[in-house]
Parts: structure tokens; sequence; C-alpha cells
């Protein structure tokens, strides 16, 4: 079966700038979602903000393997109740992919724990990305390092917890670096940063951030089953410990009791 | 100047239950300030939650190196906005100690960004806590391994993201075992978590673990500058660029204008 | 294609000690392949300390795609130019899978870069395994634990590098703890170190060691074309720098010149 | 008591190569160690290539804190058994500089465990060091990035194993990028690897540079008693195993008997 793959858009700017509009006519989500399918082994669909629970209702998600998440105006427009069932969803196994200014998102934020700040400037520079990382599987099928023309600079320091891997390196014309591909585990699921796509500029037409995309999600995926209730904390009683113990000393629980959280 | 360390202890049990008030008549915080004190260049005041701000006001935190804290029976009675506070902090460098039980605490967690779940039984269980990391400077002075002989179980998995380092992993008596020390980065602010430490034993009046804390607030303090605005995404303006560069392309931002977030 | 595995074995105590060759008639290495050769994705081999080259010659391990290790009395055995050879073929991407005893064998020592020392016993112990990392690829499948009834002890501190991520710790009946499943990466190579695996017990004959054995080759098999020439350090010629550069300063190397090494 | 840094100087292009022998007319080492010295805290010493045992003697080393590492022509002409020497105190807790060109010395390439190549090219252009990792204790004082007018570029990828923590990434006018200051833990000892220092240009002068190393010095030394016998594996017997426990199963090992390596 396919990697069920989902692209959130926050489809702001693709309906108010005319410029985004005209780079993506069909939204984001749609040309990002078009770049997935190139891979047969990748079934790819879209939500959107706008729509009744951002599209992410709790059955869609469940039907989810990796979902890739784009926003930018609209952070706080998305629900909390959703980041954390997106959260959830990521313990449980699901892969995220955070695109771009997706830096700020509630969920990447909710993920990594930290700022996830950044400088940035729009001028339409040149960004080239090395892959420090040769082999790795999001790199699959790159060259040594890849050029966007016309890319938003993003400049370190950015304030994310060191990563399991770096996968790519940003060179920018104005003279900034920036980390600019990062593998993450949070529970059960993988968790990718990638960062391209400004939306003025035609990022998510390049091939080679098609490549990316579709590496990126066939890493992401975990096709073991759900980890299920990743948040629960199980008491093990004394009397089903696995070695024989005798329990001994004051207690706070009674019997059967939950624990605190 | 000594280092400025701050116990922030829940202080519920300790006025409820028979058994903790009389482990701690003065309370844990109390009995953990006291232990970090054998320390001459440590300086230890206290906090609780029942105070006004939990005893973490803006100024209170401003003034503290190191925050240690205990929490178990309330931890949803801990403030969302203190939380946050707290952890900017962190983020501007004051280490964060996490004990026992405050694996469920919301900072904790909101610094991890995953469930921080695990198994428990309050059964008064032998741990035998080894030295994985030896000369690790949470281990100096250590031997090998050490034993707590009333102690609460916690077993793995340990739903937390890898560690930058892990210092103690623990043999418990009834078969499990658990990653008791491990270490973390969140912005400019050092992070441990430390597993011993359950209300109803004698734990923090053990000699050795009172040499595992004052380690721990020796490794977290961070002599450096505040690292300020933490969570701030500064603009660079192409005429401030380091390299000479030409503005091409559309924008999205007007001049001066603040970033998304 | 399926994933060529070659298990290599030292084939030592097979033929001098009796219950060894009792428990692994063909070999341990025979054992191994037969139990990779479940998985009908891994096609598998052997080769061994007393064939020509040991068994791992250029053209052989040109084949292989993931390599096994077993090996304990004769580690020095092995020339050093084979283990040097095989190093080359990790950094270049084949999988290198060390099992037990190989914590000590030249191969594995080459590529942490540390002692790789630790405890030991030979006791006929229970070993209980503990999948800290639910949902990894190399524990795919499996329970929260598993045990061996008859195992070596292996204690920490197990002196090798902070590892990428820890997928098993160790609960041993005498009290010790270990991490007995731990992945790297050295160059484009998965590297995965697996503890149990003692030749005077049948661990090779049990199920879930069978079934970690087939995970472990297939997360550590990297299906990309090989990264040629991994110990090469090119040099790039100002003419043909990306950006247009003017040389400046002095030289140390004359046009062409090879770097030092 | 001031820790004591050994800078260790090939010392060969300071003797045969104009330039070289101007810009450190006291070689290489004796210009590093003045810059430690710098630091009250920080006692600085030198060895040499040519000295007797390389400078780096059994009771030298006994007596060094950190060792800093600079080599380039002739890195093949230092003694094996002299690297081992080195590699096993760093294991014992001493800690490791490596500058520059000593990505590919002997001893550098021991405790990584891979290739360590990169690419080169020598046209004494500006590299723009970025601190990511601000407050990190080798980033102590900085500003947000600085400059070496003149250096050699070096550009990724780098073969490194991913290292404990990043602080520095380097931007090349040429067009490259470098993880230019990365952290790791061998045994006991801190390890950390420093770009900069081409042998033509005067980067040992920057007083930037300098503040590098002395933080570096301080990060890198570990206060604690050597861990001794790094490389041993001492047997538990079973009569002193810490939980009580009755041999089983047929044996290896007669009694006292040491194990393989």
């Amino acid at each position: 079966m396919a990697i069920r793959a989902l692209v959130w858009g926050e489809n702001v700017h693709e309906r108010t700038n005319e410029v985004v509009a005209k780079n993506y006519p069909n939204g984001m989500h749609e040309r990002i979602a078009e770049a997935l399918r190139e891979d047969a082994n990748i079934s790819a669909s879209t939500a959107t903000l706008e729509q009744a629970e951002h599209g992410l209702t709790v059955e869609k998600l469940k039907d989810t393997d990796v979902l890739l998440w784009w926003g930018h105006a609209a952070h706080n427009d998305v629900s909390d109740e959703i980041v954390e069932r997106v959260a959830e969803r990521v313990w449980e196994g699901m892969g995220l992919i955070a695109l771009h200014s997706a830096h700020f998102s509630k969920i990447f934020k909710r993920l990594m724990g930290t700022p996830c700040a950044l400088k940035w400037r729009e001028a339409g520079e040149l960004e080239r990305l090395w892959v420090i990382n040769p082999r790795h599987p999001i790199a699959a099928g790159l060259p040594e390092f890849f050029e966007l023309e016309y890319e938003e600079m993003y400049g370190e320091q950015f304030s994310v917890p060191e990563p399991l891997e770096t996968v790519f390196i940003s060179w920018f014309q104005g003279g900034e670096v920036f980390r600019s591909g990062l593998t993450y585990r949070r529970g059960a699921g993988n968790v990718f940063y990638f960062r391209p796509g400004h939306e003025t500029y035609p990022t998510f037409h390049d091939a080679t951030v098609g490549q990316v995309l579709r590496n990126a999600v066939n890493w992401a995926y975990n096709p073991q089953p759900i980890l299920a209730d990743p948040t629960n904390a199980p008491n093990v009683p004394v009397e089903e410990a696995i070695e024989k113990i005798v329990e001994r000393g004051p207690r706070l629980h009674a019997d059967g009791e939950e624990g605190f959280r």
C-alpha cells in the first residue's frame, strides 16, 4: 500500500497575494501534493486551515502516515486542540515534515520545546544547500549541493534542539548559513525540518526540492503499528512484577489507583 | 559569586501525608536546598506552589541560575503562564533540574516536546544506579554504581527525546531498567532529568543523591550573560546584509515590517 | 533484489569446544545466516577467519550490502589490512552489525575510536532486554521486552561513543545493566551493535534474536549507490570556485598539487 | 592549580617555508601557547615532532590536562605507538583539541573512526564563522559571528561522526560551508575540532581565535581523577555478583581466566 501523505497548507497568501496566487494557482498544498505524487509509492491528499477542524479530523489523521506542514501568516489561527491532536499522532508514529516558515508553527514548536527562532531577509537571494550527510535517505539521488536562485534568507542561530542528524546546510549570498535539513524522533514519529519554501518564489516547482520532499516522506514513514496511548503511564502492580518482589515501606497510592499527572 | 539555586517544591504531600511529613518535616524543597548548601559554591533558596506566582516571579527567576523542580500531585495547578515564563528563562540560560515525578511536570514536558511517560510501581524496592558516563561532571566523585534501598520503580519506555548524553541507568529489583540521568540543552539552558526521589522514601537524605544534586547544579550553571530575547526572529534588512546583495523578486513584507509568528 | 548479507564467523570455538560444537554444528555463522534467510528479502552467505583473506576479498565485500561480525578468541588473528578494507567499505555505505564479543573486534574498535570495554561474567544468567525505542526499525514486531534464559553478563560502563540512538537496554539477574542495542553512522554506512550471543548458550536459536537480526539487516542496508573514495580530500581550484573569487595571499601548494595526508 | 595545556606542533613548514616562518617566527606551537597564556588559569607548554617521542613521553602526557594538536605535512611521521599512547590518555580524561589540518592527523582519525576527509582550496578567501550554539562554553564572549579575512577553504562533506554538539558553521566567500567547531566525548576525554589555522595566514594572531582556543581548553579540561585502565574488561566472578546468582550452563573460561581481546 502506498504511503498516505497529507499536505497541510495554510492557504492564506495564495488567496490574498497576487504573486503567490500566480506561483501556486491551486494553492501551495496542491503543488506540494503534486510533487509527492511523482513517487508511485506515495498517495498524497491535502487539507487547509479554513476547513472544519483545519481538515485534521481524528479520522483523517488516523489515515495519515506522514503529514507535511506549511504555514506562515496564520500560525495563531490553528487551534490548540488540533495541535495537541497532531502531536499525539506524531508520538503514535505519524511522520511530520515542517516546511520553511513552519519553523514557527505551533506544532513544530510544540514538538521541539524551544523557540525555533532565526534571522530572516526577503531579498530573493541565492541559496545553496550542501548535502553534509551524503547517502542519508533524505539525500538520495542528490548531487553534492543544489541551488535555489530566489529564496528568502534564514540565518543562524536557529534555536532548535541538537538534531539526531543534520542533512543539509545552506550558504546564502548575503553572508549567512543555516542548518536546512534536520532530523528528530518524537515518540514513535519521525520529524524532519526542511528550510526552503518561501511563498513568493517558485521553490516548490523546483525538481530537486521535489526529490527532497519525496525522500523525506519515505524516510519519515513508519510502517509499524501505532504506538498506542503514548501519554499513558501504567502502574505495574507488585504481584505482576516480572521478578518476584515483596512490597516494603509506606505507600502513597491505594491499590489500583491512577498515578498523578 | 555562588551559584544561585532555587528549589521549587510542590509542598502538598508534606502537609497531607503523615509519612511524607515525617520524612521531610520542613518540606522536600527545604531538604533539597540543605543538601545543596553542603557545596560552598551554591547558594540555595526555595519556592513553593502555594506562594504568589508559585514563588516564581519575574524578579526571582532573574536572580536564579539553576532551578530544581519537584512536583507530583499538583502538576495541573501550576499556571500555564508561569510555565512559559520558566521555559523562557531556560532558553535565556537558566539551568533546570527535573526530579523524579517532575517527568510529568508541565515545564519538563514543555521543554521535551514528548509525553515523558513511563511505567511505575510503588513497592519500596531496591534501585541500583549505574554510572554509564564516568567522569561526566554530573558523576563526579561517584563510584561505579550506587543503591537506594527503598524507591519507587520507574520503567522504560521513558518517552523523552534522545538525550545529549545518558549519565545513569537504573536496575530495579522487580526486573525493569530506566535511564535515570539524562542531559539536554534547550536554548542557552542546560536541562538534567534525575529519576530518584519518591516522597514516601528518604531519598533526599541519601549522601550520594546529595552529591549528584550538587554536581548537577554545577553542571547546569551557565556563567555567561543571558541570551536575550530568545524567541525574537529579527529581520536583517537588505542594506545591512554582510555581503552586498541586490534585492530581487517579489516581496511579502513591507520595509521594517515584523515577521509572522 | 534481495539484500546481500554476509555473516562473518571466527569459527574457532565451534571446532575446539564441544559445547559450542553441539550448539552450532555448522558453525555460528551458518546458524545466523539461516536465521536471516527467514526473511525472503535477505540473501545470506558466510565467510570465516581461516579462509583466504578471511573470506573478505575485495570482490566479496563489493557484493555485500550488510556485514554481520561474530568473533571472540581470535580477534588478533584478523589482518589489519582486511580491517581497513572492511572499514572503507562501511564508509562507502555497507552496513555493519557487530554481535556480542565483537565489541572487541578490530573492526568495531576501529570504527568507534574508543576502547569498547565492559564488565563480564559467564554464569548462564537471565538477560532481559527492554525495548527503549519502540517502533525503531530494529525493534519492529518486538514486545516491550524479551528474555534470554542463559546468557553471559556484559555490564556497564561500555566505553563506546554516545550513539545516534539506543534501542535496547538489558537487565541482568546478577545486578548489572547494559546498553544492548546501539546505532551509529560511519561515513555512508550504518552500524549496529547487538549484545547477546555468547557461544556456549543457544542464543542464535532464539526466535526473537532472529527477528532482531533480520530487522537490523533491513535497517543497516543502504540502497543508494556507494559513496566513492570516502578518504579522498579533493582540491577545488580557485578558477573552479562556485562563486568567483580572486586568489590572495601566499600559498603552500603549487597548482594541481595533492594535499598532505 | 592552572590547567596544564600542551601545544603540539609539527614544526615543519615554520622551518622550510619563508612565509610560514615570517608568520610564526617561534613556530606555530609557540604562538598558540602564547595565546593560551592570556588566560591566567592556563599554563601552556609545547612539544614538537622532532623531539624524542615527539615530546609526548608517558610522563609529559601524564602531566597534561589538555593537548592541542597542529600538524599538516608530516602526519605520517608521527609514530603509531605514540598515537596509541595519546588515544589512551584521552580515554583516561585528557582533553584533545584538533586544529585545522589536524583533521587528517593520525590521532584525530583514530578517535573518530571515520575518514575525516573534506574539500579544500588555498586562495586566501574570507571565512565567516557563525556561532550556532550561543552560550556554549566554547563560544563564551563571542559575537554572533566573526571573520578571518584570509583563510584556506575547507568544504563539506566533512566525513566525521555526528558530533555531540555543533558550535560553529563557516561561510566561505567561494561558496562552501563547513562545520567548524564540533564536540565529542571519547572515554573520559573531551574532544574539540576547530577548523581555522592555515599556516600561510596569520590566523593564530587573531584575537577571537585566541579566545576560542582559551575557551576550548577550559571546556575540554576534565578536573576529575583519571579513568584508570580504560581498555580493561574485568571479569566479575559469580561469587562477587551484586545479586546472588547460581552459575548455570556450560562455561568457556576457567576460574580467574582473562577474557579474549
